[in-house]
């Protein structure tokens, strides 16, 4: 992943870098297993290997669609074979990150059929009196489906950890408990593709503040979100931590700079992309003699 | 809804009558209460209302994607606030009539984190064990949603009186237990939006023909569709009764002619959108003061 060092440097010739890009884009953007993770060495409005500006990046992001329900309508009809493999997404970041935007924009370019999108909540009575991934495996794509979780089972180590709503032991076993579950799901045919929205402290506010402007938006607008804001620190630890510790061979992380919307839904469109494409996956033969059943059916 | 008589004298001044389409399209393909219907008298490739071509119509259906989204919107913004009201579309059709291909065009203009689609295959043991629509109930839309069924409870009069599938009294029960559910759906806020969509007997082969012509379309066909198709006109004739019997003014059927997929992705965008309109969601005013949150923000 690009760091903010590195961004004056692929500026000068960005150009034909961006051109010359060998490395897929989920090389650049994974947050390497096991290192440390200072989000403030990340320049939320970079746009590392992306389109040359907004109008190159929507027009980009809008030519990716067909690809990408192409190989999403494979992906289904293999399942109706017997493949159990399928995708799940999951978008973390801080409020008006635009995960939101993300579903509308990205999820928007594949066939709803075959999407599974589930948001998540503070956690009902119910699901309380249940350990936290109890709902998270209730919301997993089928076979064949991509499954898309607004927030996810890191809120239980993000807000659980800023606001202490857990014992802190209890806290430090989940980061644990995350991986063991995050494996289990590859090893059933789970591709999970994680992505950090990563937003600037600025960007936040003047998204607050547009939502305040736009009465049509006040009601996605929550006096609670200044006061979350407020533990804007807190937040930016927990998610370096959640990323340094659960970012495993099987289940990365990807870090996506997200203060320019067009560059997020490129980047999230490219990773789903390239992460389908390394699936490859086949339309079934059929099960069926094709000219009997022509046969057959011209008789009616 | 214009019948085959009707077709040749709206043909001489088609367009003009287009134009001056004052009749919403809702009343106009409604199938009306109590009246005895006759599949036969319909056209499957008629275009009641429509463009006036195949290149007109998908830019028309292009064109209403804007606007249902908004409403989308609005409608989900409103529920936040507490207004239960949600949409329910019910696609019903024999095998090939393009309810799989309405998800994915036209609910593919819309929000998909706002839409809940299941399709509903052969009922699982489980599902056999409890009363027919209790899977339904299951798959119903939230409030402020867009649900989605392809294929319902409707099965449950279709396949399962073709197919003699339970007692011929038990079957006769079912109609008035249906119109009581969609009432009940219709009191809690439910806009039941019911679509027929209906196809000719040679479109069907010759969409089954292009299944089996087409080796990446295999995974869709099943040689018992030949058998089903042998059924024709019996499954016509459970239509007509289901028509006949369940198109009350809570929950009314709406005969879509199919043989043109551009006209039905115009038709079933129309029909939604004119529901959506006459629902006219309103973003909810915010609970919070302006000015304060304003300040607050600003000072961090």
């Amino acid at each position: 992943m690009a760091k903010k060092d590195g961004k004056k440097e692929s500026g000068k010739d960005g150009k034909k870098k961006r051109k010359q890009r060998t490395a897929p884009l989920r090389e650049l953007l994974r947050v390497p297993e096991g290192e440390r993770v200072d989000l403030g060495s990340y320049d939320a409005s970079a746009t590392p290997a992306g389109p040359a500006d907004k109008a190159a990046g929507v027009a980009a992001t809008a030519a990716l669609g067909p690809r990408l329900a192409d190989l999403q309508e494979r992906l289904y009809a293999a399942s109706t074979a017997g493949d159990r493999r399928r995708v799940l997404l999951v978008l973390q970041g801080m409020d008006t990150s635009g995960k939101g935007g993300t579903v509308k924009h990205v999820i928007g370019l594949f066939n709803p059929s075959g999407c599974r999108i589930r948001a998540f909540k503070a956690p009902t009575p119910e699901e309380l009196d249940h350990p936290f991934l109890w709902r998270i495996t209730k919301a997993l794509p089928h076979p064949g489906e991509i499954g898309i979780f607004d927030r996810s089972h890191y809120e239980d180590v993000l807000i659980a950890r800023v606001r202490e709503l857990v014992p802190r032991s209890q806290l430090g076993r989940r980061y644990g408990q995350i991986n063991h579950f995050e494996k289990s799901l590859a090893d059933d045919g789970v591709t999970v593709v994680k992505v950090f929205l990563h937003i600037s402290y600025e960007e936040q506010r003047d998204r607050l503040l547009e939502r305040l402007d736009n009465p049509e938006k006040h009601w996605k607008f929550n006096v609670g979100d200044i006061e979350e804001r407020g533990m804007w620190p807190a937040y930016q630890e927990a998610y370096e931590i959640a990323l340094e510790r659960c970012s495993a061979d099987e289940a990365p992380w990807y870090l996506v700079p997200a203060d320019r919307k067009w560059y997020r839904n490129w980047a999230i469109s490219t990773l789903l992309l390239e992460h389908l494409e390394a699936l490859d996956p086949a339309y079934p033969p059929g099960d069926f003699d094709v000219a009997e059943s022509r046969r057959r059916l011209l008789a009616t």
